[in-house]
């Protein structure tokens, strides 16, 4: 198995288990278009900065950022990857009962745990289109300090509506449970259909979103995130955050990325949405069970007797890796997530696995 | 006050304060040749790889630091800067009281406090040479779950001999005792005098080194470190870390390096030997009350009646940043730090000081 850390993109395990490099990487969800123009050059002539250290403060990022979602930097925390904000929510609200919904982002359950608290799930089924049922989600919010919701949710690409959103964080107030909604991929959405509180979040002071600004914006080498939130969670998660621990390159290309204008955003929407229809269209043709999503990936179920494990096996052989969905609770062996990339990557893709499934020497 | 995040090398709230920009930063302790040669034009090679996620494991820089120090891969955790390591650590290990000795580097205190750890000290103090007494740090060390102490200790430089090391290590074993030993400055110390324990962390399974690459190899921006310890105590440590919390360009800056050579080093060491010995000469003649210690910094008096507080102003009204100690517990508010830096800039250090000195409007 590829995912020895829990993660796509392990391009070093990948090289162990194959004895090759050169892959074309699906196992990863990021934007295939690239950095933003121009984002590589201002990150060249930033570099000679590294001598000195990083703002502690993140200012110059948070006005920036603050300004473009209309919010005030003081409902911002700046964080090492949206990661490291899921770490510090769990540190600096510390609950003890966390809620998911499952199949979801692994770790949500592994900080949840590593940091001390129990984790409490929900499913969403196939036989839902993988929405879990309202009334579960909300039975769960009730009974946790906690719940987490991915918008859209990684593997499957899902979103619930912003009625339902609004009114699930209704009831996290009345319940006094914070709702952690991960962000991290919305920005791969047109904007009039994203799904997001962002513009509400003075009315639910128990609410954080969190976002990347690495998989959009191509930069996971960097890391870089942040969490939207009530000034008082916000200081409550930086109470907890090791100094320094946004690095200074990433501040840098965090504000040249916003810098970088909407030509850039609407011409990886656009990408994203035709590709995402070809690279559907393609994966049934070959027999795969291809749920819809919104997002910049594909969970997919593969043709019988394939199992995620052995398809990624003979396609990483090939140069070509993607993401095994077995260990996902919720998910039986035969899933699989891909990327959805630019044209020419995806028909590779098509290509390698039309070969994988006709070879007769893969059983 | 300059040190608003708790640290020195704060430009942007210089900048705030003093309404200018380009300072000479004697607030930070880095190495002042900068990068070792060929680092960043390596750095500029490998800038398209922030577009991948970093290896999650660190495997590469492990094993280089390994072979480099005489450790096993199994024994170093690498950190997103040493601040992350000491964090790891408490969160890893949970100890309920942590021992300190004071003064000392401002975070043993913060995020053991942070961390919900109870904090006892003993000082150092100037009439001993800012050492604290031996027997004083061993009842400490007995009363508590975990002891960070400096080697050299910020703000003051000084070391403890190896001897009185390795009886605290065996006392540590012994009561069950942590013992943290923050080695973040001890490069530039010539190695026939540097006092560590490295080649001896298989007789004391309890004791942790904790040590930097951002100061020595100039690259605070990018921010590295790692901690060497027995693997148990690892594996404890890299439990709570976030996944790719170091990021790709910190972990390829750490390999280049550790490739750049001996004479780097030497060159490194000897210049701050020698213009430590002329910046003490410098500032003693302009009434400052040095103390002796081996490290790239100095702690220093001001000669009455000037505090730390208004000289860090007046110096920093005219381009140069120092750093006030007046918040150090154990220290009055007389006293400074000073990085040594190179002879043309400590110079400037001690031009501008004595002009604040001889300036009639200062009072």
């Amino acid at each position: 198995m590829l995912e020895r850390y829990g993660h796509g993109g392990d391009l070093e395990s990948a090289a162990e288990a194959y004895g090759r490099s050169g892959f074309l990487d699906f196992s990863a969800n990021i934007n295939p278009l690239g950095p933003p123009p121009g984002v590589m050059e201002q990150l060249e002539q930033a570099l000679p900065s590294i001598i000195r250290y990083p703002d502690p403060g993140h200012r110059a990022l948070k006005e920036k950022l603050g300004a473009r979602l209309g919010l005030d930097p003081g409902q911002l925390c700046i964080g090492n990857g949206a990661a490291e904000c899921m770490a510090l929510i769990l540190l600096g609200l510390h609950p003890r009962k966390v809620g998911i919904v499952e199949p979801c982002f692994s770790e949500y359950r592994q900080l949840s745990e590593q940091f001390g608290a129990q984790v409490q799930s929900v499913f969403g089924t196939r036989a839902h289109g993988w929405r879990a049922d309202a009334a579960e989600i909300e039975g769960l919010l009730k009974s946790v300090d906690l719940l987490f919701i991915g918008q859209p949710n990684n593997p499957n690409g899902i979103q619930y509506d912003l009625r339902m959103l609004r009114h699930l964080a209704g009831e996290a107030e009345r319940s006094g449970t914070y709702l952690v909604i991960d962000e991290a991929f919305i920005d791969f959405i047109p904007e009039g259909r994203r799904q997001s509180l962002i513009q509400e979040l003075d009315q639910f002071p128990h609410t954080i979103l969190v976002r990347s600004m690495t998989k959009f914006y191509a930069i996971p080498g960097l890391r870089l995130g942040y969490a939207a939130a009530h000034p008082d969670l916000v200081k409550a998660m930086t109470g907890k955050q090791v100094t320094w621990s946004v690095n200074g390159l990433a501040l840098l290309a965090g504000e040249a990325c916003l810098n970088s204008g909407e030509s850039y955003e609407k011409d990886t929407i656009g990408l994203i949405t035709e590709q995402r229809s070809l690279l559907t269209g393609g994966l049934r043709n070959l027999g795969c069970d291809v749920s819809e999503g919104e997002a910049n990936f594909l969970l997919s179920g593969l043709p019988s007797p394939w199992t995620a494990e052995r398809m990624q096996t003979e396609m990483g052989r090939r140069g070509v890796l993607i993401r095994s969905c077995a260990m996902y609770p919720g998910l039986g062996e035969e899933y699989i997530r891909v990327a959805v990339k630019a044209g020419e990557a995806n028909e590779q893709l098509l290509k390698v696995m039309a070969e994988v499934l006709g070879s007769r020497d893969a059983f």
